[in-house]
């Protein structure tokens, strides 16, 4: 998909702040997930649940290490973005152990769908980047086993967290709205402004589309309707 | 001070039951600064802070690896003090970022200093152990650099941070003793039970005596009156 290498000044500015969004979801992923640990009532799966939040920091470590091989401060880039994402776990704070696990299953993968669907408009190696902090088969065996141990113990409590589920793709699919429509070097990126493969209304649709079959692929997974 | 290496069932159980303690106490506390990162007003903060949890749950893995060296699973030794530990916690929820700075710095502190104690009536392997948990220079630097740039940006806010350190010891010394006196296995190593050095009643108090001349201390490092 021929598109320049980052020479473009324009081109590093936004390309930077695209990795600053990423860096800061996962700093506060961290946060999120090793507070919501606490929630475990085993103290094995608190700590599973910690080492999640730990691969997360692990992750927010090589997008901040690629903002800085732009030339940027990662915090600079990624400070634009701390309130919306402090927005969105402040309307998903899950109120029980199971839902913690559904949110880190469910939420995270909407985002790192989002990550993998925005990796396709920035130069290879960001991309590469990219993609090391999306490689989550061993996170989602964790989290599934968490899940459905937990479901198996409360027969009754799959219709709550369907809506669960329901809600948390809603609120995500709303921030990520929000930012594109709010960063004007992330909507040039996605659009064709740096001569990249562009993104239409239409194929932006498609885009969302993608994320919505994808969230109802892992709510199957996990049992439950999307 | 000579004392038996443990290969008796009941010291090898009552070490592993302290270690157990220590390594509830570092993952609570990993939970809890990578939730409080959060309310760092900079970036940059936020990430200094949350690395200071990754270290707590360094800590964590080495006791609970010495736990299994003692042929016990940490999880087993662990569960008795997790409601102790949140409810110590919930009662020291910092409201504001400089809070959670103090109470890093100052709670964190008292917490090394209970285990440097402790330390002396177990094992030299695991009081090494102990002691690689409690090595705090670097973490001190950091957060004594934290709050005093919170503080010199808002020279109102000592004296409720003064009456929030005096609040943090009371609730950290009346943990420490609520759990002595709840578990024998503890109260058993802490007096002579395995012919080890023993503490009386005087040389528990001389205990508590230092744990609060070392708070002071940290205090005043911060400007602060304890």
């Amino acid at each position: 998909m021929g598109f320049p290498l980052p020479d473009d000044p324009e081109y590093r500015a936004a390309i930077a702040d695209l990795l600053g969004m990423l860096a800061l979801g996962e700093l506060a992923a961290f946060s999120r997930l090793a507070a919501d640990a606490e929630m475990a009532p085993a103290i094995e799966d608190r700590e599973a649940f910690a080492r999640l939040a730990l691969t997360e920091f692990t992750h927010y470590e090589l997008l901040a290490a690629r903002v800085r091989e732009f030339g940027y401060e990662p915090a600079a880039v990624m400070s634009p973005y701390a309130e919306g994402f402090a927005a969105f776990h402040e309307r998903t704070r899950p109120s029980t152990w199971l839902e913690a696990v559904v949110k880190a299953f469910v939420g995270d993968g909407i985002a790192a769908d989002f990550a993998r669907e925005i990796a396709e408009f920035v130069d290879g190696d960001s991309r590469s980047v990219i993609h090391a902090t999306v490689a989550h088969e061993e996170r989602s065996t964790v989290l599934l086993d968490l899940a459905r141990r937990g479901m198996a113990a409360d027969a009754h409590v799959s219709g709550r967290l369907a809506l669960w589920g329901r809600r948390l793709h809603g609120e995500a699919i709303t921030q990520a709205q929000v930012v594109a429509a709010q960063r004007e070097s992330l909507a040039a990126l996605l659009t064709d402004q740096f001569g990249g493969p562009g993104l239409d209304l239409a194929r932006l649709g498609e885009l969302f589309a993608r994320l919505a079959d994808r969230h109802t692929d892992r709510m199957a997974l996990l049992g439950l309707t999307a």
